[in-house]
């Protein structure tokens, strides 16, 4: 995955921990077939254990749409009101999990299907109203992950597929950003297995010039993030991506690249330090 | 579950097989929030292994209604074309599964929920269209069922709730009988456990008189079957369920009932023998 000239962290003396790959993918990917499966033939082909963590698409802003229910966005966040919510879990933990499963499945690979109330795998708590009410929202952090559970499924061999719809201990199902589920099974898993955190999107890592698509930054550390940042060169959308995958190094995972779904299995992309 | 007087089936000598329920509800507990509540308060309940198995209800004819995809039915049995087909994967193995899992989870049992492509539980074969073409359905036999996996979850103590979704070799997604689906499993897995399949529905059990909900036929054998058939008093849904609930009985599965949801845990309802 990606070489091994990003890998660091901790390996405690003498221990040998087992390689596990978690790899997220979101819209671009999954509202394009073709897309998606050159990316699930490279994903099959990972070596060891892995998991997979999809977010949502232009599926449910179109069923949405469909059926009438008006999706709001809040500073580019969307809110998840008691209308929007059946539509998210039925497109995120039912259509695409389940086409996903299958489609793994045809090509040998052991994928398992799971939202966080599954097992009560990711188990999250309401998102305060108290600045925005983002509605049936989750937040979830490392202690929000089943580990024994998940390294049981591991264990047997299948490869978990996670969409982002969670539970809180009240049994209410939650919507949940994709990209921080990622960023917490590795940081809960990292105790246990060499992790590798994989974001896949469309470009070949982080641009230095969105312009130039072959621009690509190979690797941005602490002070590198805030050269960036303050030069307005990362924004939007890709701050909390790379703030995830930051906090996910802090926290103890082997190596966490931000690179193109067509290059899973090549070095090549974004190294977070 | 529903008295030991219902008990038969042969155990092997000297080995002494653990418990397994499978239970099987529809629309009519489905559809209604306060039935479900009730009835998955008693499924919890239910000791031992357990695994839930649920039909569609009126949602996913909802859902059709509001996109625009109109239903077809034949001889009173839907017809899955390309249209339905994702409305199905969405409202069964979507929402209503994870629902029922997120409710479980929240009174203490430790569903997980699955499709037939999760861990590939339920391989089916499309449905031949040499008489009739109903799309995308696939045909569930007990050697669909993928028994040493199912093992291993209800070893760790997991309770599978199946929707009624499964998947052939080539990963294609395809619509399944939940009647059929609760058959195969109790059967299959009636080579190592001792099995009680229970059919619930919104009557006390099957009736001699439909007009009279208290008129329970307490057990139905083979020739008592192909009389009530012939008197006109077993009739449309009814037919196929109890062909499925005698098939379970003549492949090895302990005890078989059609009965209330209500009553799950009391000894009431027909007994098929």
């Amino acid at each position: 995955m990606g070489g091994t000239s990003c890998s660091y962290g901790t390996v405690e003396e003498g221990k040998v921990m087992k390689k596990l790959t978690i790899v997220k993918i979101g819209g671009e990917v999954l509202d394009n077939a073709e897309k998606l499966n050159v990316f699930l033939n490279d994903f099959s082909q990972i070596e060891g254990a892995k998991i997979l963590v999809h977010g949502g698409g232009k599926l449910a802003t179109q069923l949405a749409n469909k059926v009438g229910v008006n999706t709001e966005l809040i500073d580019g966040r969307r809110i998840t009101d008691k209308d929007t919510l059946p539509i998210a879990v039925m497109v995120y933990a039912g259509l695409i999990n389940k086409q996903v499963v299958a489609q793994l499945q045809s090509i040998g690979c052991d994928a398992l299907g799971l939202s966080g109330a599954d097992g009560r795998m990711i188990q999250t708590v309401k998102r305060s109203t108290a600045v925005l009410d983002y509605g049936f929202v989750g937040d979830c952090t490392s202690k929000s992950i089943y580990v024994s559970r998940l390294q049981q499924f591991l264990e047997l061999g299948l490869c978990p597929v996670f969409s982002a719809i969670t539970v809180d201990n009240r049994g209410q199902l939650l919507n949940t950003n994709a990209d921080t589920i990622a960023s917490c099974l590795a940081i809960a898993l990292s105790f246990s297995y060499k992790v590798s955190l994989v974001y896949c999107f469309e470009h070949k890592g982080v641009l230095q010039d969105i312009e130039n698509p072959n621009a690509v930054i190979p690797s941005i550390d602490h002070a590198k993030f805030e050269l960036l940042k303050g030069m307005g060169i990362i924004t939007k959308g890709m701050l909390p991506k790379i703030e995830n995958a930051r906090q996910a190094v802090e926290q103890g995972v082997s190596e966490v690249w931000i690179k193109s779904y067509k290059s899973l299995n090549q070095s090549e992309g974004t190294c977070i330090q």
